[in-house]
């Protein structure tokens, strides 16, 4: 199988309608990949490990989607094996005042993740040109330009061996709509649901309107997009999991050999070891 | 008088050379400048208000140059009446060990100020295309890749309305050495002797190339390079300070209308007051 019918590189003219928010890509259930979900885990915490020791690359991998997409859940369930010494999530909400007043990629360049790092961006700058735009705060002049510098950020990230792996998680209307019924019909989950989340549902076209074009400008074929259909969880997990750890292995990460001084001090070791017996 | 001859655009084809750095713009005496020094002292004090106040712009202003050329001179007496409320002045050294994981751009881009506020850079992201690639720790290559990255940056500083001011600040070697030989003769000032600037004197010949290359590739009309020369240090603080407050004016910042709420408290003020005496 293969996920790249999800992958958007330079110069694609991408029509989200053409994407099944409920495609699973001919998986019929979801036990048909329990066993390589595993195994994608272990592989995961394999590269991590790697990429930690290497310290030749970051990874900082960006979720975008509308509310109730998933982006806390596909989180939590990616990275749960994961060694949080090498990992950070940061969760981006509307900025404070003193961060509205910095240039608009202040606040999520001090959060991007060092080489030997990986850190995945619940919402990102990407939101300085979606949000902003649909509600007119930006107009689309402003927009593009704001795109042009993203992309501009992403290209100096990639030559400093920042990898930036993007993934939009596309549902349709009615999966959003389904829970945000569930939110509010059920008392556990009440702390979930935010009144907002109806209002902003109103703007789905233009919502919808600004991915594309913002998604088009980005992508390039160093740091494509992936648009994930995310009706399913299960799916939707396991599609980022596994573009994941391809990404990841497609770096040949390996542990670093051991310091020249260490084999010395080995030898030395040895040595004296062995003239403490004579 | 005019500064412009200091100025550098885009697509200038700059010779350090052709610049003096004994040179003092006609201006015979230190004394003819005292009463407009101090005006000019005045004027950055109010215009720094304004910013504060208006909020509509930051303020970047980075000093670049040789050893000895006095960055820390200039940074103190150009900036010495200003509010530190509004005004940070930052100094980059060797980067620490965490700082040399992340791409080049992080650790300057955390300190660069919000809209209301000034920040003087002692060195800056500059370095990471100058001491590195006369050290080979980089290649040409590489280096014209980080600077077309920090003219991205700043392209995007620039339409975020923070403006970018560059200095250069031009000496001679012998300057350098004079002032070389000063801090290791005088007691008091041997804390400021570092026999490493002994060494990267060698490279005097490769310093000047990649500042010529850097400032060439990264001049443009938005932002644009300020050589200033700088063996005299009452005229390179002149040509800053004059060169900063020109740049501030040009903004032509005001102060913020007062809110509607406040016009209608003074009203309800002004109604209290009287109802009482009825």
């Amino acid at each position: 199988m293969n996920l790249n019918r999800y992958r958007i590189g330079a110069g694609a003219k991408l029509k989200l309608k053409a994407f099944d928010p409920a495609d699973t890509n001919g998986i019929e259930d979801k036990k048909q990949i329990e066993d390589e979900q595993k195994e994608l885990l272990e592989r995961l915490e394999e590269q991590q490990e790697r990429l930690f020791a290497s310290r030749s690359h970051g990874m900082l991998i960006v979720f975008q989607g509308m509310d109730c997409s998933g982006k806390d859940g596909v989180i939590k369930k990616v990275f749960r094996g994961i060694d949080p010494g090498g990992f950070r999530a940061h969760s981006f909400k509307k900025p404070t005042e003193e961060e509205a007043q910095h240039d608009f990629l202040w606040r999520t360049h001090r959060s991007v993740p060092a080489r030997g790092q990986m850190a995945a961006f619940n919402r990102s700058y990407y939101e300085e040109a979606l949000i902003t735009r649909v509600h007119g705060t930006i107009d689309d002049k402003e927009a593009r330009r704001r795109l042009k510098s993203i992309r501009h950020f992403e290209d100096m990230l990639e030559s400093q061996r920042i990898r930036v792996l993007k993934f939009f998680l596309h549902i349709s209307p009615e999966f959003q709509l389904e829970k945000i019924r569930d939110r509010m019909e059920n008392p556990e989950k009440w702390w979930k649901f935010d009144p907002s989340d109806l209002e902003e549902r109103k703007h789905w076209k233009a919502y919808q309107d600004a991915y594309e074009d913002a998604i088009r400008r980005t992508a390039t074929d160093a740091s494509p997009w992936h648009v994930v259909p995310a009706d399913n969880r299960w799916f939707r997990n396991y599609a980022v999991l596994r573009t994941l750890v391809e990404e990841l292995e497609k770096l040949e990460l390996s542990y670093p050999q051991p310091r020249r001084d260490v084999a010395v001090r080995m030898e030395e070791l040895k040595e004296g070891g062995s003239s403490e017996k004579s």
